[in-house]
C-alpha cells in the first residue's frame, strides 16, 4: 500500500466518491475558519453545514454523514453544541473527526481535547505543537502509532510530512507546499476534508490518508501559480475542485 | 418588460443608483457568510453593517436604508437581534429581505421562517429546497406567484433559472454560472444585493430582479476567467464592481 | 525622519523583525474581520490567535506579544473578553492597539471606546468618521496631535493620506489605493499589522507608521494587478508577504 501509485488510486477513488455522493459534513468550528472550511468542502463536492445553535444542532447532525469537531474556539456555546452533536453522532454511528486547534496555548482547551479523545473520534488531525498536549510524547511516527493503537483512532499528524497511522498501518505523505502554513484555517479545512472522506470510506485510515494526500497535491498545484498566500488560498480551492486521478498519480509521494 | 433589453436597462439603472447613493444595508446573517456578504455589498457600492449586539442593533438599523435577515444561524442571540431590528424597520417603514437559509434541515428554523414571513418582508430570496418548508408546494412559477400574492411579498426563487414574482408580474432570468452553487454564501450575498436594491427602488419586484440579473451576469463574467470555485468567488466580486449597462445589455437573458 | 528613504528603511526594518521573530498577536475582533485579519498577520510573518472565550483568553493573551482590540462587534461576550485581556496586557506590560470601528453609528459603542482610550492603548488606528466620536474635533493633523499628546497614545488616522502622530512627531503617508476602502476588514487588518509592529518595536510611533506605510505600499502593488476588489483583497495579502526594502524605498511617499 505504500507505493505512490496505489495511494494515488485510493485517494482518487475516495475523492471521486465524495464528488458523486455529496456527503453532508456538519462542522462545529471556529468563526475564523468557517468560510474557508465551507468552501473547501464545496470544492470537493461535499455539503457543509455549520450551525451550533442548541435548538437545531441535533437535527442538522442527524441529517449529516460526518461530523467535524474543531476546538478553535473553546466557549460554553460550542461545548454545548459539541455535546449535543456527539450524542447524535453516537446514536447514528456516524464518523467524526477531532481537530484540537491551538491546545498548546490553553490548559483548559487541552483538557477538553483529552476528554473528547475518550469519546472515540474516528480520526484526529493535528499539527506537531498540538501533539504533546493531547497525547503526551513527541510528535513522531512511533508515538503516533502507539497512541493511535491505545486510543483506537486514526492519528493524522500534518506538517512538512503528513503521518497517518491507525496503530498498525502507517504512511508518511511528502506532498504539500510551504504556503499552506501561511493560510489561516488550512489545517481546519483539511480536517473537514477528512470528515468528508470518512463519510464515504469506512476504513478511517484510508479515508484520512486519501483526504490529506489530495490536499497536499492540491497545495502543490496551487503553489505553482500563486503569487503569495492570498492567491494561494483561492488556488488551493480551485485545485481541490479540479483534482483528478492523473494529477494524483503524477504527484503523490510517500517518504 | 420581459424583453432582455428593457430588463438590462432596469438592472443597470438600479445598480447605478446603488453606486451613486451608497445605501447602508444592515445584515443579520450567519458568521459563515458575513465576510463575503460585506464584500459583495461594498463591490456594488453599498455600505454593510453586521452587528447583532442588542445594545446597538436598533441604533444601527435606524441609520440603515434596508435590512437583510438571513437565518443561516438560528440562535437565541440572532433571534433577539432580528426582533429588535424588525421593530426599527417597521418604525422607519424600511424595506427588508428574508433569506430562509437551510430551513429544510431544521423544523424549528422553518417554523421561525414562517413566523418572519408573516411580518411582511419586502422580498424573500430562497432556493428550491427551502421553498416547500416556507411556502408549501413545489418550487415552480405558478406556486411562487400564488404565495407571493397571498403573502404580499416578492418571491425570488434562485437556481439554474431565477424566478422573480410579486404575484401579478413574473420574470425568469436565465443568467448565472454553475460555480455559483459551489461558493458558500453566494446566495446570502445575493440576498444582500436584493436588500441594497430595495433601498434605492421602491418597486420591490424591480429591485429584486435587477439585483439577481446583475449577480447572474457577474457570475457569467467571472466564470470566463475563473479556474475553479476559489478564484471564481473573487472574480464575482470583481465583476459586480465592474458591471455596466453594456455588459448587462449584452448578456441578460430571460427564459 | 520625514524623508521617504528613511521612512522606507524604518518600515523595512520593522517588517523584517516581524518576519524573523514571528510575534503572536491576540486579536479580539469582529467575526466579519477575523479571517482576513488572520491572513494579513500570517502574510507578514506574525502568528494570530482570536479566541474570546472567558475560560482561556487570559492564557492566550499571556502567551502573546501584542493585543488588538477591535470594536466591530459590541456585545457583552466581547466586552468581557476585552476586560480579561486588558488585565493580562497590563500585567505583562504588553503593547495594545485600539480600533474603534463604526463608533459613529452607536452612542454606546462610542462611549465604550472612550472608556478604553482611558486604559492606555499604545496606539489607536481609526478612520475620519470615527475620529469625532472618540476624540471630539475634526480629523485633521492638529487635532490628532493634540489628542495624542493629551491621551499619551499614538493616533493613526487612515484615509487617502495616513496621519500618524504621537503629539510631538507627525508624519503623513500618501501611499495606498482606492480599492482599499472597498474590501471589508482592510482597516481592521491594518490595525492588526500595527499590533504586530508594536510587538517588535517599542517606539509606538515608529511601529504604527511602519505598519501603515507597508500596508499602503502593498495596496499600491496589489492595485496594479487587481481586476476589482475581490482579486485586490488577495493581492494585498500576497504583496504584504512579498514586501521588501527595495519595494518600500521605491514607493513610499510622504505628503
Amino acid at each position: 500500500m505504500h507505493a505512490p501509485v496505489e495511494l494515488a488510486d485510493i485517494a482518487a477513488d475516495v475523492m471521486a466518491r465524495i464528488r458523486s455522493r455529496g456527503p453532508r459534513v456538519h462542522c462545529i468550528t471556529n468563526t475564523v475558519a468557517q468560510n474557508y472550511t465551507a468552501n473547501m468542502l464545496l470544492a470537493a463536492g461535499a455539503v457543509p453545514a455549520m450551525t451550533i445553535a442548541p435548538e437545531e444542532v441535533v437535527s442538522f447532525v442527524a441529517g449529516a454523514d460526518a461530523l467535524l469537531v474543531n476546538l478553535g474556539t473553546f466557549d460554553a456555546e460550542r461545548r454545548n453544541a459539541i455535546e449535543l452533536a456527539l450524542g447524535a453522532v453516537h446514536a447514528a454511528r456516524m464518523p467524526w473527526v477531532l481537530d484540537p486547534v491551538f491546545i498548546e496555548s490553553s490548559p483548559g482547551r487541552a483538557q477538553y481535547a483529552r476528554d473528547l479523545l475518550a469519546r472515540g473520534p474516528s480520526a484526529v488531525r493535528l499539527n506537531p505543537a498540538e501533539f504533546a498536549p493531547l497525547f503526551g510524547g513527541d510528535p513522531v511516527r512511533e508515538t503516533a502509532a502507539r497512541v493511535a493503537n491505545a486510543c483506537g483512532t486514526v492519528v493524522a499528524l500534518t506538517g512538512g510530512i503528513d503521518i497517518v497511522t491507525d496503530g498498525s498501518r502507517h504512511i508518511a505523505i511528502a506532498n504539500g507546499h510551504p504556503l499552506m502554513s501561511l493560510v489561516t484555517a488550512m489545517g481546519c479545512a483539511g480536517s473537514a476534508l477528512v470528515g468528508a472522506a470518512l463519510a464515504v470510506e469506512t476504513d478511517a485510515w484510508l479515508a484520512a490518508l486519501a483526504a490529506l494526500a489530495a490536499l497536499g497535491v492540491a497545495g502543490e498545484v496551487a503553489g505553482q501559480i500563486a503569487r503569495g498566500p492570498g492567491s494561494f488560498a483561492s488556488a488551493v480551492i480551485d485545485a481541490v475542485h479540479n483534482l483528478d486521478g492523473a494529477m494524483l498519480r503524477a504527484r503523490i509521494r510517500v517518504s
